[in-house]
């Protein structure tokens, strides 16, 4: 995709330098600032922090730190380290634990001094195929767009939640790359962007559907009931971090409460993912590890100065008790279809072992 | 209630000097500030600008309002003028109508000469009977309360929207009475506060819980589902701004999210409001009129500095579209009961006229 009209990636690789330059997430919309990151301790932070963030991006990192981390050393103590130390970063996206029990995998099985280029390469291949699978997810997508618009034959308006476009993977992104292969075929596409509480990444899916020029309008996560009932929602659109085997889906907290309203409403409820985020090994979303994040991300907000203008700063106490639960599971009975590389296909286990056959060891 | 230990309520009539005191809670809870209202226009700021928010205590303030307006002159072009500009100055909270229709019903037949004491007297008798009131919401709401606790026998965890407490009414509020009441028997009670964007009303509430030394914790809206899901919450109360003679709800924009994850596990949902919440002449929900108010109430918001330290606020784009819906309606089959000051009923037209059978005119 496109930065003020220029093309480029999310991660960039830099391999004879042995590092990658990202974009500092937390301070988008605000400010567009590209780190370098050239030590496993940065991967890590970069992880941790949500400087990337999104479940295929934070795969691809992972993947692109552990390259970085065998610089340093490439023996099998090195390797497990990095591996024990990139796994821990968060718990509920599985695409960052795919990626790293695939580069392990891959280099596992080789003598220390071939693993620093295989790793560099594996990353890379990673990076590929994400960009790869996510432009298939938006085909896929479209034509799914295509009916929906048919049917009712004006401006197509497409409800997500959190970002899960170009800014969560290396390229296209998984929620919004049908928007955006729906808006460059032409398609009349309007996107509602939920604010995304605490952290308010439904800013990064406004700013980068502005780049791409696609009509879209900010709303609070409350509003999408509403909204729904009112009939200005033709469907919903989300990505995950992790699937279950039965088709229950962790995706950003607040999904749930979308799904709920789409199923109340009629409205299809979309998840788009590519197959490193399904996780064949866990049967239902009830043993999905849900991230609890720090108090602080919303005990920070805004308050009034002396004559009432929002103009300042306020820090809650430290005493106020904040819950922030980071995640939570969508049962797969809300969910309408779920888009992956392969095709669309029902959230339950037969669909998706119908698309995945390789999975099925039962 | 208490503020800092001292008692006090949201409003102070001072009808010899013919104006009233009240908290701007736009500042809450960053700076507590009384401010002086001595004019129509006043009058109708704070309510507009939502200085004084919350249906029972905007339906206070503008009958004192309208007592305020009738100092400047009290013939009957003054009054319907009046009434005219306290009327239009928000639209979904039925007790502003309300209020406004009892005040004019009163003052009406009297000669101008006796209208401007009447007026104050009449003001005073609504914000007694909202006290009043409000408490014996809050004794009914204790009875459901120590069922649910009997039945689980732990903390009770309720969770509530917005805020419906003290600071929405004259005094004790709506939702929040029966959780004083029941803290004061002695019931342990634990409230999840949802933040309430786009205006952290949330806010308000978690810091008239601290007042009243009620345990809580403070939750972004979207965490209501996986909250429920996980067991962790036993009821949800929540205020009313007008309820159709059906028993569909208007409330704040995000109840009926949290109605449809009520229902979805199996936990009680309850309405708290007084008789002036109630609108016996709307037939259904569909017909009440939903504030939009200005995008600029969440075009605001925190931003990183350039050592990526959360510190400076931006403005977001005027060019970014946003939607700012006030209200959602929750439809009556969602709602478990409503508590009024008469006691518990189904959400239902024929249990709402069994309530106040004054009301069946068909």
């Amino acid at each position: 995709m496109n930065i003020d009209g220029i093309p480029t990636r999310t991660l960039r690789a830099h391999p004879e330098q042995r590092a990658i330059d990202i974009i500092d997430q937390a301070r988008l919309p605000h400010a567009l600032h590209w780190v370098r990151v050239a030590t496993l301790d940065e991967a890590a932070h970069a992880i941790r922090a949500m400087q990337v963030r999104g479940a295929p991006l934070i795969g691809a990192t992972a993947a692109y730190g552990l390259a970085i981390a065998l610089g340093e050393g490439a023996d099998d103590d090195q390797l497990q380290k990095a591996i024990a130390i990139l796994w821990a970063t968060r718990p509920t996206a599985v695409n960052l634990h795919w990626a790293l029990a695939r580069m392990s995998k891959r280099l596992s099985p080789l003598p220390a001094t071939a693993r620093l280029q295989a790793a560099w390469q594996e990353a890379a291949t990673i990076a590929e195929e994400d960009i790869a699978q996510n432009l298939a997810i938006g085909q896929h997508g479209l034509g799914l767009f295509r009916q929906i618009a048919r049917r009712q034959g004006t401006v197509l308006n497409v409800m997500t939640h959190c970002n899960a476009g170009w800014l969560a993977t290396v390229d296209w992104g998984t929620a919004l790359s049908p928007v955006y292969v729906s808006y460059d075929a032409g398609l009349p596409v309007h996107v509602w962007v939920s604010e995304t509480r605490p952290r308010n990444q439904g800013l990064l899916t406004a700013w980068e559907l502005a780049q791409h020029g696609v009509p879209h309008t900010l709303i609070a996560d409350n509003a999408a009931g509403i909204l729904m009932r009112e009939g200005k929602v033709d469907a919903v659109i989300v990505g995950a971090d992790r699937i279950a085997a039965n088709g229950d889906v962790a995706n950003k907290v607040g999904t749930y409460l979308k799904a709920l309203a789409c199923a109340d409403n009629g409205i299809p409820f979309y998840v788009a993912a590519p197959r490193s985020t399904i996780d064949f090994d866990l049967p239902e979303g009830r043993f999905i590890d849900i991230e609890e994040r720090h108090g602080d991300e919303f005990r920070l907000v805004h308050g009034l100065d002396a004559r009432g203008v929002p103009s300042a700063l306020h820090q809650l106490s430290e005493r106020e008790a904040v819950a922030n639960p980071a995640f939570d599971v969508t049962p797969a009975r809300l969910v309408t279809a779920i888009i992956t590389e392969r095709g669309v296909c029902q959230a339950s286990r037969d669909a998706l072992l119908a698309l995945y056959p390789e999975e099925n060891r039962g």
